[in-house]
């Protein structure tokens, strides 16, 4: 069973805390011990792991992300503007697995999930699929 | 079992969608419901998701990543001339995993499967294991 | 089961070999075929698969995204000073999966299991969880 997670971000760049959705989806599977796979099936956006105590950690990362990778960059060719957000899904990545212990996500102590959004506002899904885990 | 696909690039930066040999293998695995775990055993190459409507797409990752990390940069050491390459790989990633439903990927609209050349024109290869679902 | 491994880093950026303890950790668990997820518990450290035969392509790679993504670059807000690790961290990723095949992790010939730290020295943790393959 894949769990399906509706997003809907709203700005272009955004990172979003989606950890107590997917826990409810490990949850709701029924799995013990095993991996969250956590699946973005957009090209625009992804999915990673980040410190979710002090907002200005993903401040800082949507902005130098930006500052690296500027939308309006004269070299790029794809005529929908939006090259940088599919450079950026590629680098921060579209699949992350978390491990899964007594059906619980085992995350560090500063660790959330985010959904991240680098081409929107849109309506966005992330795809929670379990795995079992080795007997 | 791991099935290994042969993928055989044709110049030095390169992304070549292998979706449909990456279902095939799926396929053949007889797997029904879980994830295909797909992985490069090399050092200077990557796999990732990206859209497969648009060649422009492809073509402007490609660019920017090179100009982000070029191949002269003179503060590199490694003496066979590939630092660029290998940092690419390390940053696209070497393995991606994507939820299969019904013996089917599930990819989003746009979404291929990409094998990422950073290093050629080689011989390289994916390695696909396909991962069981929890009950 | 999960399998903890310490990992001592030594300097602020830091590649280290841990591909034995992976190696071990997974034959502990006694997984025959399958995955081995490995996954850090922080936030401004990393895990990535990179050659292990020159020592000049890990500092390539610390050099060139220390130059990318500079610790004292002035637009950061987040107090700690260290916004650099987080967003290094996932650029290179927090969890990889490697096949595993007759009890052996299934890497290429130049390839090892790499913890990556970017906000050194500290204790640090990596996690090993099996996956199993589909039948």
């Amino acid at each position: 069973m894949i769990k399906t997670l509706n997003v809907r971000t709203g700005s272009r760049c955004q990172m979003i805390d989606v950890t107590d959705e997917v826990q409810a989806a490990v949850r709701e599977a029924g799995l013990v011990d095993g991996g969250a796979l956590c699946y973005v099936p957009h090209t625009t956006a992804g999915v990673t792991i980040q410190e979710n105590a002090d907002p200005d950690v993903v401040h800082d990362i949507l902005w130098k992300l930006g500052q690296l990778i500027p939308r309006d960059d004269s070299g790029f060719r794809h005529s929908e503007g939006n090259s940088d957000a599919h450079l950026k899904c590629s680098l921060i990545g579209m699949s992350q697995t978390v491990p899964v212990e007594g059906g619980r996500l085992v995350l560090g102590t500063w660790q959330g999930i985010y959904f991240c959004e680098f081409d929107g506002p849109r309506h966005r899904q992330l795809l929670v699929r379990c795995l079992a885990g080795s007997p």
